[in-house]
């Protein structure tokens, strides 16, 4: 028998019109959805996101919705990675195609890519459909660009002494999730003396997408932080 | 009399399906495609991307190619981009919506940017419309992920001193049209003693794809290389 064909599915920062065709494509397509969900209680960001085009769809599909806590253990978390792994091969084995549902993009900082490492090695097809990352995302709705000409631009997931040392060697800083740390990143940022724009938008694309100059300052979890420093050191 | 609509469209690495939705809706919506090329024998590659959309389309559309060379003279390339939005602004006055089509993203590396900080202060409606990048093209299409959990990624337009003073700091290196200094780049990146992996990626997406372990040793404008170090100093 076949075996079915994973598929990795970037489901872009929030707006239903802002996943690409060839993903919505697949969606129409597959037998089974796989979102993975942070809580039991919570719904699936990425699941709400592609609600419609699943409402739309003229052949039935199941959805699997296997939980990916957010906890620090990394033994726990390599299980339940492995668990959602084994989930998936059982459906790939009995020849149903499998898109699992991100946001974002699949390769950028995705909980995709522990499930895809341990899906990869086995016989099964797959493919990776890129999404609109979140900081391309912010940096269109609040109508800057990101990077031009020669300069350098640095992702960062996480405020720490690292942010402190790459930052005189950039240009254009894109700091993920910052309601995390928002003070620490203020003090590593400016205690740079260059020139700079800072930007941060929050829940972007969203219905409730608010766009602000300076620094976020509250809980937000979907928080993103540009900051453009104008003159290079 | 309404004025028009200036909208800025990334319409991602070369596959048609990786444009979004959004982005197909707005080339069927507005009345000017703005596509700018480089040399006037050669059609532009963002245009010939979205041809098939606009060949679908029901109602009339006019396009607009204006000339961007590649050329080093700043006082010279102002001048191009001031008449290109000169020509937009005309159309726009004249109450006619105007999609400016760029490959990749608009706000990450793209001439959409000199043009669009003409208009913006003017008095007109602007949208971006973000489109896939190269490098979640790339990462997609090789099957790698470019980031997880802390790890810091830059993205690098240009080869010199600064990559190698920036590369310790980082672990993921995205290196943007590789193939015009690939000696160099090679250089510097071996000069790095952690382990690492590369991978280069030359026309993502389209049709002559090529994804290969290592560096990039041809002349293609549209090749990337992306370097994981797997270790952090």
């Amino acid at each position: 028998m076949k075996k079915g064909k994973f598929i990795g599915i970037g489901v872009g920062p929030g707006e239903p019109d802002l996943l690409t065709v060839k993903a919505v494509k697949a969606l129409n397509d597959v037998d089974i959805i796989c979102a993975p969900k942070s809580k039991e209680s919570k719904p699936s960001l990425a699941l709400s996101i592609v609600q419609s085009i699943l409402d739309d769809r003229e052949s039935d599909y199941e959805t699997l919705e296997p939980l990916f806590p957010m906890i620090e253990d990394e033994t726990a978390l390599h299980e339940y990675w492995s668990r959602a792994a084994e989930l998936i091969s059982e459906k790939l084995d009995a020849g149903l195609d499998v898109a699992f549902i991100t946001l974002g993009d699949p390769t950028v900082y995705s909980t995709f890519s522990y499930v895809f490492s341990r899906i990869k090695g086995l016989d099964y097809e797959t493919l990776i459909i890129p999404g609109i990352t979140s900081f391309t995302g912010c940096a269109a709705s609040a109508k800057i660009s990101l990077a031009e000409k020669d300069e350098i631009m640095v992702i960062v997931p996480k405020v720490d002494e690292r942010l402190a040392q790459i930052l005189e060697h950039g240009d254009t800083f894109v700091i993920m999730k910052t309601s995390r740390h928002s003070d620490l990143l203020e003090e590593v940022i400016n205690n740079d003396k260059r020139d700079k724009e800072v930007i941060s938008v929050q829940n972007c694309s969203m219905k409730d997408e608010t766009i602000f100059n300076g620094f976020s300052n509250n809980k937000k979890y979907l928080s993103t932080t540009i900051v453009k420093f104008k003159d290079k050191k």
